[in-house]
């Protein structure tokens, strides 16, 4: 028996109209992350450490693990806080698959332990709202 | 010379056609606030502390400090992080004046350091949001 391994995972699958090439623009370009994610100093080299900024001062400490151009990306997202319940360690992989209308994008964000209900079904939230501005930028940009 | 205090105050001001009484509900009462600023725990009682969880896992540390009915509110909104250019430790302040027309709001967040630039910009940028949709909840309430 190993429980304290033992978390959820949140995955949100979507199906967009467009080439994987111009997706993949959206999720690893720091500015453009900015307009459906938040603020950052994201730059597309594993090992490379970043923040994404909540506009109202909130944190979350992140590390780029994997890339693998137009197919996947999987970062660390972490949280501090010193309350056990709100301290967050997980992971976020996107995973690109072309289809024959466009794209099929997945997302995961992994390591919610069992007690964090509510960041468990916020991030779920959380995550339709960032996909539906990530599709209006890839949308938008030519 | 005691540049150690010195800090920067983010101050949105709005007129807003409704009176203060539905305004002062939206700010106080726990339902609502999720609606328009974050999930909470927040109760009108000084020395009650609670969380604002940002929907991607942040979360801020809170405390009631000033309740004066329908006039203002006041509370501590810190944020925990290793890296001190991110940690926060700031006072928001909500002041409601009965108009000809209705009333108007002035939020103030104090507390953020010189160095502090990117989360005082967002911060800026945040409660524009936030109020946007305090204004609409206030609108929505009977």
């Amino acid at each position: 028996m190993n429980t304290a391994t033992e978390t959820r995972t949140v995955v949100i699958e979507r199906e967009i109209p467009q080439p994987a090439a111009k997706i993949w623009k959206a999720l690893t370009t720091s500015h453009l992350i900015s307009e459906w994610l938040m603020n950052n100093d994201f730059h597309p080299e594993v090992g490379h450490r970043f923040k994404l900024r909540g506009e109202w001062g909130g944190v979350l400490d992140c590390e780029v693990l994997e890339i693998d151009p137009e197919r996947s990306l999987s970062y660390s997202w972490d949280h501090d806080n010193d309350d056990p319940l709100y301290a967050l360690r997980s992971v976020v992989t996107y995973t690109l698959t072309p289809t024959a209308t466009g794209t099929h994008l997945r997302v995961e964000q992994s390591g919610f332990r069992p007690e964090q209900k509510q960041a468990y079904g916020g991030a779920h939230a959380g995550w339709k709202g960032f996909l539906a501005k990530l599709e209006g930028v890839v949308g938008a940009e030519g």
